[in-house]
C-alpha cells in the first residue's frame, strides 16, 4: 500500500499509444516493415468522433455566448457546478432513466467524463482496495485503479461469443465480491466492444452488488446513442440502493460536444460530496461558461438525434460489411456507441506495430486493444463517428494493409 | 503510508468555507449572535474576482468562437494541449520570465492552475513524503498534499513583520529540507498576503533547493499584477537546475479569463510528462475550444494591462485606507495581487462566526483565514478585484460590524 515509486506510478499510466497522443510518437522503428506502396486517401482518424463530421448540437455556441454574457455568475459557480443548471440536468436525467436524481445533492458537474470517472474512483477507492474491472472496458478505468494504487480484479466480458446479451462473466463477478472487491466500475454500452449489458444482466449486478455491499460506477457515456431494435436498461432504475450507484454521463459524445469538456455523475450523495471535495483541489469546478452548454442537452431539436442515429448506423453497417470481407476477421456489432473492436486475423507484425503502419502507411489512426484489457492484443478499437465516405476509403486501406501482413 | 480511510482522506477536505462555497452554507447557527440592525448596500463577493467589474481581455471571445470554427482540431488536441498553442505561450512566457521555455517537452495546458498545480504536486509527492509548505499560502497546496498522504514540513511567512521581503523563515526551509522534504511549494506573488519574494529570498530558495536536491513548484498566478515601485524575480529565470522547477502560471486573474478555466505549467520535462500522464485519466485535456483564448495572452492591447494594475492599486489604496483606521486591525500593502489580507482585532465572536455574520447580516463575503495557515485564524482574505465603488461601501459595512462586535 502506497508503496510505489513515483517512476514505477507513472510508467503505468503510460500514454504513448492512447487516443489522441499519436502525434507524439516517433517512426523510426517501423520503416524497416513497410510493404509496398503507400496508400493514398483522406486521413482518417479514428481514435476518437470527428466533431467536423458530426458538429456540435444546434444552439450549443449560442448557448456558450450567452454564458460570456451572464458573465461572472457563470464563471464561478460552486465547485460541483451552477446550481440551476444542476436543477436542470437532473430533471432531464430523470426523466431519461427512470430513477430519482437529486440536482441539489446528488449530481456534479465536472470537466469532462473523464473528470467524473477519475472522481468517482478516488472518492470510492483507496491504496491497497480490490476493485472489480470489466476486460475488455475503457482504458482509463485500470489506469485510475492502478493510479490510487488499488488492485484489479478483472472480470471477463465475451463479447464475441453473444448476440444479445454483453456476455459478463456474472461468476467471475460474484468471485471478485467474495474476494473482497468492494467497488465495480465498468461502461455500458461497453467501450470499446460496443455492446450493452441486457436486462438480465443489469440485475444480477445490482442484485451481487447488494448482496455484498459493492458500491458501483457505471460510465453510460454512449448510452443515447442506441441503434435499431435496441433497448437499454439503466442500473440506476433498479432495485438498489441508490447510495450505492454512481453513473456517469456526458454529452461529448452523441451530441458531439467534447471540445466543451463537460460531464455529470449523478447518485450516491456521499461519493457526489466527496467529489466535489475533491475536484475543489483538482480542477475547482467545470469549465464556467461551458456549463451553460447543457442547456441543450436531452433538450435537442425533433429528429436531430433520430438523424444522427441513423447516420452513424449506416457507417456502422457499410464498415462492418466491408471488414467481414477479410477471412479471420471477426467482429461483432456494436447495439450502441459509435466503436468497432474488430478482432484482426494473424499477422505478420504485432498488433502495436501494425497500429503505427496503418499511421504511417496509410494515414488510418486507430487504437490497439492492449489498450483495453489483455485478452484483446489482437484487436483495434475505431471510432466510426466520421464522414462516411472517408471512413469507408480509409476501411478499404485497413483491409488492403490486413491483406498485405497476413501472417 | 496510505493508511487513512476514505473518511478520513475527505474530511481533511472540507470545503465549507471555501471560496465560492459559501452558497452551501446554512444561517442557522448565527442568528442568536446577531447585533444591531442588517446594513443594506451592494452584495459583494471578496472571496473571488469580480468579471463583471473587470472583464475578460478583449478578443478572448473571438479567439473561443474562431476555435468553435476551427472545430475538431482544436476540440481533440495533445492531452497536454494544442502544439502551436504551447509553441507560442511558451515563446511569449520565455519573453515575461527571461526563462528558457521549451513548448514541445517542457509545458502543459491544464483545465485552470488549479488544474496544473494538482497535477505538479502529484507528479512529485507520493504518500509518506515530506513537503515544505509556506504559512500562509493558498489553501489547495495544503489540501492536495494531504490528499496525496504527504506529511506537510510548515515554512512560516512573518509577512506582517516586513515592508519589503516577503519574509519567508528560510531557517525553517533549511530546516524542512535537511528533515528531508524533497519538494518545496509556494505562490509568489503569496496567496493570501499579496507580497512578493525579494531577489534575495528567491536566490536563497534557488540555492537551498539545489544544495538539497529539491524540486520546486512556483505558482506565479498573480505575478503579472504588479504595483507601483515592485519588481518581481522569477525564479525560473536563476541559477537553478531546470529540472528541479516547475512554474504553474495561467491567465484566470489579471486578465480576468477564469470562465474560461485555463492554466499553464512550464519547466522540469521529467514532471512535465508525468503531469500529461495523470491529466489524461484525471481529466483528459484543458478544454478544447477554451485553449485558443491563450491567444490573447501577453498579447492583451496597449496599456490596457497598465490600466487593469492602476484600477486595482486605487481600490487596493482606497481599502486599505479605511481598514487602517480600525484600531488593532492590521494590514500590509500587497505588493502584487489582488488580495488583501487583514489580522482583525479581536472579537466577541471566532473568525469563522464573524464571516457568516458579515455575509448574512451586511452581505459581504470573505474568506476565514483559517483556510491558508494556522497562525491566521484572526485574519481574513479580501480579493479587491471588484467594482470601486461597491467594494468601498462593503469595507465600511466590514468595518461598521468590526466595531460592532469589537472584543
Amino acid at each position: 500500500m502506497g508503496s510505489l515509486s513515483l517512476q514505477q506510478k507513472y510508467a503505468r499510466l503510460a500514454t504513448d499509444d492512447a487516443p489522441g497522443q499519436e502525434i507524439r510518437q516517433g517512426t523510426g522503428s517501423i520503416l524497416p516493415l513497410l510493404r509496398g506502396d503507400r496508400l493514398a486517401g483522406t486521413p482518417v482518424d479514428f481514435s476518437h468522433g470527428d466533431v467536423d463530421a458530426f458538429t456540435p448540437t444546434p444552439g450549443a455556441f449560442e448557448a456558450f455566448s450567452q454564458a460570456v454574457e451572464i458573465g461572472g455568475r457563470r464563471a464561478y459557480t460552486e465547485y460541483r457546478g451552477d446550481q440551476e443548471l444542476r436543477a436542470m440536468v437532473a430533471q432531464r436525467l430523470a426523466g431519461f432513466t427512470g430513477a430519482a436524481v437529486c440536482g441539489e445533492h446528488g449530481l456534479i458537474i465536472t470537466p469532462g467524463t473523464q473528470g467524473a470517472l477519475f472522481l468517482a474512483v478516488a472518492a470510492t477507492v483507496k491504496a491497497g482496495d480490490k476493485v472489480a474491472i470489466v476486460q475488455p472496458d475503457y482504458f482509463a478505468n485500470r489506469k485510475i485503479v492502478q493510479f490510487l494504487e488499488g488492485e484489479i480484479a478483472p472480470v471477463r466480458l465475451h463479447y464475441l461469443d453473444h448476440e444479445e446479451r454483453a456476455g459478463i462473466d456474472l461468476g467471475q463477478l460474484e468471485d471478485a465480491f467474495k474476494a473482497g472487491a468492494r467497488v465495480f466500475l465498468f461502461s455500458n454500452p461497453n467501450n470499446p466492444a460496443g455492446v450493452i449489458y441486457e436486462p438480465a444482466e443489469i440485475q444480477a449486478i445490482a442484485k451481487l452488488a447488494t448482496q455484498y455491499g459493492v458500491t458501483v460506477i457505471a460510465d453510460q457515456l454512449y448510452c443515447r446513442l442506441l441503434y435499431d431494435g435496441h433497448t437499454y436498461t439503466h442500473l440506476c432504475a433498479m432495485d438498489m440502493d441508490p447510495e450505492r450507484l454512481v453513473t456517469v454521463i456526458g454529452p461529448s459524445k452523441t451530441e458531439s460536444l467534447s471540445g466543451y469538456r463537460l460531464g455529470v455523475a449523478f447518485g450516491s450523495r456521499l461519493v457526489i460530496d466527496r467529489m466535489e471535495k475533491l475536484q475543489a483541489i483538482v480542477s475547482l469546478r467545470a469549465a464556467g461558461y461551458n456549463q451553460s452548454v447543457l442547456q441543450t442537452w436531452f433538450a435537442e431539436p425533433d429528429g436531430w438525434m433520430r438523424e444522427r442515429i441513423a447516420a452513424h448506423q449506416s457507417i456502422r453497417d457499410d464498415l462492418l460489411r466491408r471488414l467481414r470481407t477479410v477471412d479471420g476477421l471477426r467482429a461483432r456489432t456494436p447495439q450502441a456507441g459509435s466503436y468497432l473492436f474488430p478482432q484482426l486475423p494473424p499477422l505478420a507484425v504485432g498488433t502495436g506495430e501494425f497500429v503505427r503502419i496503418l499511421r504511417h502507411h496509410a494515414d488510418v489512426v486507430v487504437t490497439p486493444g492492449s489498450e483495453f484489457g489483455p485478452h484483446v492484443t489482437d484487436s483495434v478499437r475505431l471510432n466510426f463517428s466520421q464522414d462516411h465516405a472517408a471512413a469507408v476509403q480509409a476501411i478499404e486501406r485497413v483491409i488492403d494493409l490486413i491483406r498485405r501482413y497476413r501472417a
